[in-house]
């Protein structure tokens, strides 16, 4: 592998997750960024649209086009919900392994899907050979895999945070409680008014109380975990910040356990989780830029309730940066390869 | 009462709570400031340290002097903890009303105040006379208080938001969680490294999981309004904005009850409680500068489980506001007087 | 006039002009709300959309009808440029006072404004008889007119900050330099990239430095001071904030002269104009949400530059506020009237 | 050079440069992170106050020691000022080649240092051998250097912006200005009153307009570029951000020039300044974490006035990443050795 670099494609790379992949693969030691495309931005430099990549990417946008994705050994889907699912057949046929970074194949039940997302999905049959890419439950998996459906951004956190609760039998099941907050590039470089810097900042705000797209994926996610079904009620936050998710985990605890070896044990040996120390509090700016999930977790008063506290960076290990490390698994590369960015602090 | 003004005397008043009372007792139609005293900035213009207050606040900070406070009609504390219970009994002997905003007399028990303020109390017989200031609960015993214990600003936030379901009985009290997130201004106007903007902007974290000095504040609350001991987890998040508390509160569910309904009657009539309608997510902004706590009341997925959103800002209704509101109950005034102030949006 | 309230309109509102507009309107005691319109809101509770309004503003949106704002004394247009124009002649024809907040009345020379604008002007003749409502520069005008351009927000900071130095002839008109800083509400509440959060927060540019629309309203100004044509370059920025505008002004005098008294002078008696005592630096802040124009004068290391720092809150002195400053100028109200708020610090 | 790695030895670093620091030596490829010394901190892991270096950096803070740096083959002082001058001369005698990051080199003209820093210089005989640390102005002397005064970072940005304008003798010398905006974290990581973020958020000031510290040295450097006095007026203003410098400069043009065609001469083949194309406006988050200075230059409307907009991450080309330039540069590395990461944007 390492004397010949894998020929990588992106569709779309005009969002956040898009240029966050970009700073990722632009200094991945074993690719090369051979073709990004965007309808809409065809002829447009990269660099022309994202500053910080000027003397770092000198590719332009290109039309879309099958004919030069299949000659990719792997294409990231960095594209609103929707387009992937149009384009995958073509490529997996081609032989083309695939990454999609947005929600087309990660619910195996098509009628939920179709019902929180709003469409018909254009070929279920392909997200029955897609796996999930959360590389801390599902690793063996991707390294087979052909499809990879990467994780959204808030799933990333709790289900890593629920984890060795649910693994551990320890936890009511029943009464899960994820109280997440998110910076606003989880939004999407879209112009909305809900996220303009006069709306979200100084201000914070829970949304979809009701309802989320995160819900079933994440649900999914715990009961495959625990293997039966749970049931969660979760709260997304909206925080004014760029980036970041911080996932605040309530279970209640069903029988006495040592919460921190638990923790510690479940994630001995992933280079991408770090369970901090008892009574450590992590900061989501611990993880801005960088591939990691920093955990710590608590009993207050001894109680029977578990917190657990989960921060990723939404947009790499919640997006971009996982979707590189399930590259790196599909690929036969380290899985760390290009992913060791130390976070920006302060 | 209209044609006399109170004379209104503030120790302290060089920290976020004493900027947001001078802004809104300069204002206020029925009082005269009369004194205000800082031993360190003795002789400075108050407008000279706060530049929003030219025009609007002529006085010179003071010498601390009982003398001058003894005058007053009402003296809030606006100063760290401890300071209050040292002078607060020569005022109370010389017939002033005292509204202490920080923490000496809003706990009952004594060893519990000491063991969470690391300091012996210095008139735990003034702890007994004093009235817990959150009108919601208390507004007749505060109309004939002498000392008033102005509450903390997530007990305000978190006790307003408990109120309806604890008075119901239909929420299991063994198992309440509070996830509540603050403003920086929360912290005080005080030099320390982890509020400073380059550390607490863009940035989300947890602190105190372990244990925090609201805590028992809240529960003697919610032990009060449930009349029985209740169990609570109390998880505050540190939160980059400058106002506002936003708590999201969960409780389980014992039996079914219309939440809806339940909420808007216990706040009917609340001239600074707004329960907002079914479905709907309040923002710690709409609360800006505002004397408002805005509530709403989900079950998501028609589960067990009562998800309660209160918001205050903490320096308004979570402080000064309220410590004016209870001055206007003191005095005999009517409740709303100075606070009618609409939240500064954008 | 005490005794019966002025009936007002307003065409647009569901900007950030409208809703300070709202703030300011419905606690001034002389205004009766009678009528606000938006043809896309029509319906639609004003307080469900700025939930800061809930209990202050029981007003729906309405369809947009000349009869409604014939019945009243004033009319205000917080609407995107070009609206005015094509509603103004039909209510001033019905002797109705119109302010116009947006930018349709502010240039006196038709084809600048339509080069600038990029559309036709519907009614040239009004411009003519419009007073550009800048109430330092042209108080008695604004007192006699029936129809007012409200000065934009960079315009305000910029002419206020200039005046003392331009009437007093000690600076070179040649080489005038604004160097300015917005908030980015000053770009409206409009859903568009390069304002939100994740965009514009953690950042700073400067932009429009080949032009902006704000540099022939601000020539026209300072030439009319000057009493001749000036030359000045204006450079805008982009803050990471949500209200407020500092602009750093830059002058070389041409003689000696003593900048405090000149400034302390010209402002004497002002109610909205605050000089600040020699070497002092305004923060946006201490005017957030007031109508003041906060002033300090430097000249650093006593050489031939001048240095003015001028600060505004973009919403308030720089449209809305200024609007009701020039709404009880035109109906002989006192200029202060509902207008005396202190700025929100912190 | 290459498969033997420097020794490497940090005084100070519990400081904003220091983590920065650490960030960039951690991963650079031919550095050995020897020691950090913290008399506060010694024992303390450098993970532990830092939690993005968990899994990076294992070194623990030790006590200050010269037998431990003497060992080094180049030692950087991320020191307050005053440190630096006290310890340095012991390790140039033992032939470690020194960096300081603070302000001790950094002024040739002792009476000028001592009043601006307030202390007494320990050792005036090494600011004479000591070369100013900016690559691109003094390249080959910072080669042959053993020790160099790292430049400030509003110098940093200044003087790269003024150079080609200076050089070109086409700018009036007695004219120049610098309207100057940073990130709060140029004050540093110390608990200060104005940087809190309930001070600085959402609020813009200038200060120091009478006089700051970098405006001697800004001036040394203009001075020694244009090869005779020059005067200049400088505006620092407090920007909240976390990181950042933008310099708005203005000079006024004596002759007619091609300045896009002059700034792309000057830095052609410079690996660290961007020129950007004729009317671009750079931004301060597109160099956010990288060691680029961008640049633009204008000439509003064809006037007699240039104005260079001019961007650097204040932390990394305006401290840390410049002093790793520098240490490449002495150390006879390739320059861009460990520094070309791309900046984190959104």
């Amino acid at each position: 592998m390492a004397d010949q670099k894998l020929k990588v494609g992106i569709v779309g790379g005009t969002g956040y997750t898009g240029v966050e992949l970009l700073r990722l693969l632009a200094q991945h030691p074993h690719c090369e960024l051979a073709v990004i495309t965007s309808r809409q931005e065809a002829g447009t430099p990269v660099a022309a649209m994202f500053s910080n990549l000027r003397g770092h990417v000198d590719l332009n946008f290109s039309a879309p086009s099958d004919d030069a994705l299949k000659q990719c050994d792997v294409v990231f889907f960095a594209t609103p919900n929707g387009v992937a699912m149009q384009q995958a057949r073509a490529l997996f046929d081609a032989g083309v392994r695939i990454i999609d970074i947005a929600a087309d194949f990660r619910i195996k039940d098509i009628a939920v899907w179709e019902k929180w997302y709003a469409i018909k999905h254009a070929c279920p049959e392909l997200v029955a050979q897609a796996v999930y890419g959360l590389p801390e439950v599902n690793r063996a998996e991707i390294r087979q895999a052909r499809i990879v459906a990467n994780p959204g951004c808030y799933p990333t956190a709790v289900q890593l945070g629920f984890l060795p609760l649910l693994k551990s039998g320890a936890a009511d099941l029943d009464h899960l409680i994820a109280d997440a907050k998110s910076g606003v590039s989880g939004a999407g470089r879209k112009a909305e008014v809900h996220t303009l810097l006069a709306e979200a900042s100084d201000n914070f705000k829970a949304y979809g109380v009701a309802g989320h797209r995160h819900h079933p994926e994440i649900s999914q996610g715990l009961d495959a975990i625990a293997g039966r079904a749970t049931r969660l009620v979760f709260v997304p936050h909206l925080t004014p910040m760029i980036r970041g998710i911080h996932a605040t985990l309530y279970a209640q605890l069903t029988r006495d356990i040592d919460l921190q070896q638990l923790f510690e044990q479940q994630f001995a040996g992933e280079p991408f989780v770090d369970v901090m120390p008892a009574g450590a509090h992590p900061e989501t700016r611990s993880v801005r830029g960088s591939n990691v999930c920093r955990i710590a977790v608590h009993q207050p008063g001894g109680g029977d309730i578990a917190v657990v506290l989960s921060v990723i960076d939404n947009l790499t290990k919640g997006a971009a940066g996982q979707a590189v490390q399930n590259m790196n698994l599909m690929c036969g590369l380290p899985e760390t390869t290009g992913l060791e960015q130390i976070a920006l602090m302060p």
